[in-house]
């Protein structure tokens, strides 16, 4: 039915691209599944054939993201943004401190929340570039008493990325992966506690994840409410309440076609390449084209730039568009261009934008 | 592609039935939304595609549920158990009262989690009654001082409802209607908030509705998390942050179909016939099978009940399963059976379950 459907060239920041196998799976099964006169929407959350689907999905990412069995994995809602309230509210108290990296305007945003909780502190800031880097490991300051430390692994407005990861010791390492999970494989081991927004690289939006070092479930403050809690999530396996069980579903079918793809070291050297060919594109433009971000701190999922001169940024942006590329647009935010190459974005959309600017350059410089 | 196929008799509590000609309408444009070359689920929250469905949401419900222009109308997530902590978050303080009707498990959890922002009271109950009832509205007490009176409209798991919902003058009338909103006209212009899971009535899990009046939105605690302030979410046409863009996309869709129903009088109608005909075989059966819920309360939306006899009751769940309907078994606090009869749940599906209770008597008694 969709297979002879052109697909756009799909750069949106996120929500996003979602793989073509993944939806027409869906699609399929859309209304009933497994047979069973039943589309996955109607069923009960505590019904055989649900469980079944929300148990694999928690078994298949573990078994991708290597992540190692002192962890629980949660899924919840509300999206990364709770998360910037719920860490706090369960590890910070007024009299312990949260050291927070700002690498971003979501840094800023995790940081404003936890204030609320308890006292904090930057562990770093490229505020005054910018924002075009991540700080190297040594320039980050923390407290052996700090309650955690809190990084941005991949800024999605900025189009920078961690390279590395800070060694915290004893102080829990909290990290919002939201814009980079599964594009690469990651130690999780030198994580506290990882989050993620699903509608990057992982599913539609309306599901959060939330990888979390069992040790800290215990320690974790207990007069705050129920729902708020990570303990309640993760003694009733995600289901204390009705979860988001289509949402869940559609995450477990994009693990199953990441596996496809031969997973996660797979999927970081496709996501090089991707990026690369773009990359390339600014790079070789003598300046027409202009990075946001300092090479070493590139991301491989957000790709920032700008057209040096303004009005044919402009241009640039709507020809683009009329070309059908989808989501170039910087975030309202910052502006410019911004070209989001997640995991589900194929290799041939970013090789037409890359050939799309190697065209426009020509034409118009 | 699904026309043919035989659908259950769904009659789950939540998540339950949605409308085939819904869900095949979801299933033809999953892949490809609009032409565009992208599913829904692939579309940035801020795309005017996207927006043109937000809003339509918004504005279909306004139109059905007859919602004075004084209230907003709400898109958020974490289900109705969120709201449980959002309503005492934002509305109560150490200094004033929260009054709660206790009328089942929900009331309860509600009641629990305000306790941790000021004072609370019952202003009834009817615990000792096995929550076979609703308490007449003059057994209701609350202050006039009270930060609002919290009531649950319809019981899910214990099978009553509301008929005629109190007079609370300048008091804020707080009401989870989670499992009947839409099922039937309401007056909204008694309540100062309205919320519900979608998992019903509305559409898939994952997105909950809150409707409130907007004089409360100015009077709501300021010094709370960013994502848990309703003002939050009223300011930003509940874009705040990435909504679960399906989901809200799956209750629009629900919401037309109700429209081409004949709106909520038609729809109220229909489930008085489809609640009726399963009642009446509980009624004719002499006592071999008996309702929980007393005549006055009974839910039109949870039909609970018990076979008299306890070894056929379990024989009834299995035959009754065996045949094809799915959901029966009551809410696992509370044993016995009960049929979810929600707006999606046709006629023919409650008229076959009559038909099978009746016969199975015959055989059985
Ligand atoms: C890095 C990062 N953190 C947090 C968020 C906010 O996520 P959500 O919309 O799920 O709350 C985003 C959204 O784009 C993000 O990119
Ligand atoms: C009346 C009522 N309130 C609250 C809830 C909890 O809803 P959720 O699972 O969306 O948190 C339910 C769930 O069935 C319910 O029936
Ligand atoms: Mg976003
Ligand atoms: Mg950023
Ligand atoms: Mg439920
Ligand atoms: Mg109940």
């Amino acid at each position: 039915m969709s297979t002879t459907t052109k697909r756009a060239y799909n750069f949106n920041a996120g929500p996003s691209a979602l793989p073509l196998e993944v939806l027409e799976k869906a699609q399929q099964e859309l209304v009933n599944f497994n047979n069973t006169g039943m589309a996955l929407m109607e069923m009960s959350h505590r019904s055989k054939d649900y469980e079944a689907v929300h148990n694999d999905a928690i078994a298949r990412l573990k078994a991708l993201f290597a992540i190692p069995d002192n962890y629980e994995v949660l899924f919840l809602q509300g999206g990364a943004s709770l998360q910037f309230t719920m860490i706090p509210m369960n590890f910070l108290t007024q009299d312990k401190t949260a050291s927070y990296v700002l690498t971003g305007s979501w840094s800023e945003k995790a940081l404003k929340e936890a204030k609320l909780f308890g006292q904090t502190a930057q562990a770093a800031s490229t505020k005054e570039n910018n924002y075009r880097n991540i700080p190297s490991l040594e320039e980050i300051q923390f407290n052996e008493t700090d309650a955690y430390v809190h990084i941005t692994s991949n800024n999605t407005i900025y189009g920078t990325q961690w390279k590395n990861f800070p060694t915290t010791g004893e102080v829990p390492l909290v990290a919002d992966m939201s814009s980079d999970i599964l594009s690469k494989p990651v130690d999780v081991s030198k994580f506290g506690i990882i989050y993620a927004g699903a509608q990057k690289n992982l599913g539609p939006s309306g599901v959060t994840v939330v990888i979390i070092r069992k040790d800290l479930l215990a320690s974790a403050n207990t007069n705050i409410p129920t729902m708020l809690k990570y303990t309640t999530h993760s003694e009733s396996n995600s289901l204390y309440n009705t979860p988001p069980t289509f949402g869940i579903y559609m995450l477990g079918e994009v693990l199953k076609w990441v596996e496809g793809k031969g997973g996660l070291e797979a999927i970081e050297k496709q996501n090089e390449e991707k990026a690369k060919v773009i990359y390339d594109a600014i790079d070789n433009s003598n300046g027409f084209y202009y990075g946001h971000a300092t090479k070493e701190s590139r991301s491989l999922m957000n790709i920032t730039f700008r057209v040096a001169d303004e009005e044919l940024e402009k241009q640039f942006l709507a020809e683009a568009k009329a070309a059908g590329f989808v989501g170039l647009n910087g975030h309202r935010s910052v502006g410019g261009c911004r070209a989001s190459t997640y995991n589900a974005v194929p290799f041939e959309a970013c090789l037409a934008l890359a050939n799309f600017m190697v065209d426009f350059q020509k034409k118009n410089q």
